[in-house]
């Protein structure tokens, strides 16, 4: 349903579900990574009234991820160009994936999908 | 084998083959396109020794097309997003799209996508 890239890598279309209603894609070497782009694939919409929050994560000092809420894609605006670079220093905010299984062997960034209600969209 | 993405638009797989070894997308509203991201699905990669230069072409005030080389991609380097806010005053550059019979009914921006020796490309 949704395609992530990174410049200069392969986009990524196989997203991982960790909920119901919530799907990561892995970015390796994200020390790198300027932009991310999250894009719908334009095959399955999001059901009525309802969109997708994104948020990114990198590992901070200690390796535990740290979740920025970048924006959000809808039906209507099925496509978003993210500024990554400069947000590392941020202090994280409110997200939903705390409560997610999350586990990696090595520190890397995500980006995250939360199905929201549209309402509850930034 | 490529995809073309707009900030907040869907992302289109269909380009429009011009030539042998040329495609295009069109690209509507093009006055607030900001970024352009260029990418191959991963399905086909290119043949050895070659790339694609990406070259975007917006109408000048008489219509005409304005062609400007953005960069490429390559096998190695399958993605890319270029800044296009800013761009538009540019005085335009070689390229290889010049006779392309490229005919719309209005004007439209597009990218161009010239598969090229990768000693070529820029």
């Amino acid at each position: 349903m949704f395609g992530c890239l990174v410049a200069r890598k392969l986009v990524q279309t196989a997203a991982q579900q960790v909920a119901e209603d919530k799907l990561v894609f892995y970015l390796p070497d994200y020390e790198n990574i300027k932009h991310v782009v999250i894009f719908m694939l334009g095959t399955i919409p999001f059901p009525e009234g309802v969109g997708g929050s994104i948020y990114f994560s990198y590992p901070n000092s200690n390796g535990m991820p740290v979740w920025l809420l970048l924006g959000f894609v809808t039906n209507g605006k099925p496509s978003a160009i993210f500024k990554i670079s400069g947000l590392k220093s941020g202090e994280g905010s409110q997200h939903p994936f705390r409560a997610m299984n999350i586990v990696r062997t090595s520190p890397v960034a995500q980006t995250g999908i939360s199905v929201e209600l549209l309402d509850s969209l930034a």
